[in-house]
């Protein structure tokens, strides 16, 4: 067999067209395909194992914090969705509708959740009474449907799967710290599980959640430089309970409202893991994520070595199983296609046994993030490899923090600040006034959106003025090109 | 405070009313509750967790078959739906139609899935091209929608979450022993996680899928004597494949059709927990979907000896914390209310640790399916509560059998066949020619439909006539009332 023959079908180059590279890789990888309906995909095996890794990961850490999932239904009557005001401007325009069911048409036509919080306000108010039944504090993992014009795979599409988590409090302040509470489970699971790196914050007045008193989100830089909403966190203040009438007996005899908030992720980070991790070769998985943390490819020359090669697979196979997520690779391809297959499709580490290794009781380990090679033995693989792949879990971590620094300005200048925009790429840190309509200005003038303003500010204030009006500047805030 | 202490809420006696029962103890035990959308239903954190305890381990059981996870879209053209006769005239009358999205009626309407064997298919015919690329064994965990006209909360809603795995395979024979494969997977699922016995066997014609060459399912025996149909896997032969244009390349060079499989379990299995193993004080969970395993009781009469029974609590929560499922009830209700909860609740033990316990490092324990009262010390604790879980888990399932047994009759007769149908309760086995328009009659004439015939047929084959037609029998038949 030949392990220099190449892999028959090239992708894209990163740097040339990094849309282009992303489409390829999302569809050679067998992540996702486009169904029939338009806008709507379908998640294949490979991008589902994904998504069962992040749900279990990000399911524990809500757990961790006494959060339960419960499920509310897909349909929602139109009068709700009319209730909050800003709500339904948001929603109403991307909203799929039913109106006819067994045969007979709807007297009320019923939406296709696009988020839940009116049907779950609704029921709250019919669950609390007491203070004594607060927090409720539920999540829910589902598919919601905003109907789209332009999608991408992953990034944005009619249909999408997520979890939308929805909490009641007695106070604005317990509400205010489980918004922020949700938001660093967000930013933990990120940084710790899929290795992005992000900057947390709260969004300014335009970019905030249609309902929201404050929304809170965590972005992350793509590999072209632009920024993707990786997570929100909203506080909805009193806003639905009083639409939905959320009210609860507080222990003075009084009736009050409750104060809620909304959190949610969506597979949009499945394609947030594609672009900041992947490169020219493919994809590029995080060990905690990865479906299969390493492929083992066995190899021989002649029909005689077979038994001995595959007898060792087994026997590794076997002693791995439990510890770590194993793929062996026994189809009919050459090892050289193989290795280009499970490059391009991210494992994080292969393994080689080949004659050779069995003789010396040993493997070949290449890594997928910077393609070292090392020998290892086998009986030191138990120990050796999961420390490996924490190993390469940091190292895509640090690159993308490394890879940000680098793609990362300060400018107090707006004309620099557009040509950082224009020629360069990524975020851009401004002295900023908090001004709706500058920020509306800057959008139109260079397709930059105000991404977040970060929790992260100059001990004692910000010094100076706004990039844009001119006034004293409030805060320091991250603009880019965004998804 | 006095254990004595009634709970003040009285649940419907079984025998008297088992329907009423049925629904005090769903929302009673705050399972699910009516959405504001007719026949949809709100599955609530503790009915849920029973859920996710089932589709972890229904999940694991697949995957050991090679089942792998995907996800396919909620909408479906409504083209596709009519591509197979059967089974669009089986299914459209029960379908909701979204026909206006993002503003704009829409040139097709489109189904909200009530199953996915269509968009399925036509995916498939896309992704199968050679012999090399079979069997395909995927799976979704996905809501689905069936418009009722009566629902009951978990056993008939028009929205329902379930999973349904589609399966495409070279051969007949292939398809029909996965098939045969898939449902024993349910019956160990349904005997060993939900200890609810079940028959194993082969729907009849009028009985079967629409679109099905063969269904076969597992029929279980509720509490009042009903049956309940618990999972169902289809052999849907040719069918789909043709309608879909499902062809592979075989090794001889020719092109064939796919031979294709579905099959399916729903959140009725819970609807079948709550029947099979409830009694008059409410639900009764086998410990291996049970949301809490056991529940600890603290009980204190004197402030002073709060803190001591408190500190013990907290020992034994954490001794046992990854090895059992506990809930510590810190309520502020009595002891004697705490009981009552949660025996409605049907969680299988309940620990009790008052001043006494503490002074002699012991707990004790108390079965809720038989109510035996056991006193262990803490230090065996850990060793001991798995094993009686377990043993109350046998314990459920063979209560179940027995009943199933005691009401489970034989008759050639069909005088005294409608004499059982009518006036007592359970299944009937018959000898059966398997003639449809016999079936159609009896149903008529009792209301009771033919469930199954069982896998499980006398040795040497059936001797003797159909109780109906007087024809010679080719089966044994289950007959019974239904769910």
């Amino acid at each position: 067999m030949d392990n220099e023959e190449k892999y028959v079908e090239e992708i894209a180059d990163q740097e040339d067209n990094f849309s282009k590279w992303y489409n390829q890789v999302v569809r050679k990888a067998e992540l996702a395909d486009y169904a029939p309906v338009r806008g709507c995909m379908i998640i294949r095996p490979y991008g589902y194992a994904i998504w069962e890794n992040l749900q279990r990961l990000l399911d524990a850490r809500f757990k961790e914090t006494d959060v339960v999932n419960a499920y509310f239904p897909l349909l929602i009557p139109r009068s709700f969705l009319e209730r909050e005001a800003e709500h339904v401007e948001g929603f109403a325009p991307e909203v799929a509708w039913v109106t006819r069911g067994g045969g007979e048409e709807l007297e009320e036509p019923l939406a296709i959740r696009p988020t839940s919080e009116t049907i779950i306000g609704h029921t709250y108010a019919k669950w609390i009474q007491s203070y004594r039944d607060l927090p409720v504090l539920i999540n829910q993992w589902n598919n919601v449907m905003r109907w789209e014009k332009r999608t991408t795979l992953f990034l944005r599409t009619s249909e999408f799967l997520w979890q939308e988590g929805h909490t009641a409090h007695r106070t604005l302040d317990e509400a205010e710290e489980r918004t922020k509470q949700m938001l660093e489970v967000y930013r933990a699971f990120a940084e710790e599980d899929a290795a992005i790196p992000v900057i947390a914050g709260r969004k300014s007045e335009n970019e905030k959640f249609a309902g929201a008193l404050r929304t809170y989100s965590i972005e992350a830089m793509m590999g072209d430089g632009k920024a993707l909403q990786a997570g929100t966190s909203h506080n909805l203040g009193n806003n639905f309970a009083k639409s939905f009438d959320i009210q609860y007996l507080d222990s003075d005899g009084q009736r009050k409202y409750c104060a809620t908030t909304s959190w949610g992720m969506s597979t949009r980070m499945i394609g947030g893991l594609i672009m900041v991790h992947g490169d020219s070769s493919g994809l590029i998985l995080p060990p905690r994520l990865a479906p299969y943390q390493v492929v083992i490819v066995p190899i021989w020359r002649k029909e005689a070595e077979k038994s001995a090669v595959l007898e060792q697979v087994a026997r590794v196979e076997k002693m791995l199983k439990g510890k770590v997520r194993v793929k062996v690779d026994m189809s009919e391809n050459t090892p050289g296609w193989k290795y280009n297959e499970w490059e391009m499709r991210g494992v994080p580490v292969r393994m080689e046994i080949g004659p050779r290794d069995v003789k010396n009781n040993s493997v070949m380990l290449v890594r997928r993030d910077n393609r070292a090679k090392t020998p290892i033995s086998v009986d030191a693989l138990e120990t050796h490899l999961p420390e490996l792949l924490e190993e390469v879990q940091q190292a895509l971590f640090q690159r993308a923090v490394e890879f940000r620094k680098q793609n990362t300005y300060a400018t107090d200048s707006y004309d620099e600040f557009k040509e950082i925009i224009a020629e360069k790429r990524g975020f851009v840190r401004v002295k900023w006034a908090e001004d709706s309509a500058a920020e509306l200005a800057i959008k139109e003038e260079t397709k930059a959106t105000l991404r977040v303003i970060p929790f992260d500010q100059p001990e004692g204030g910000v010094q100076g003025k706004c990039i844009y009006t001119g006034k004293p500047a409030t805060c320091e805030a991250i603009f880019a090109r965004a998804y």
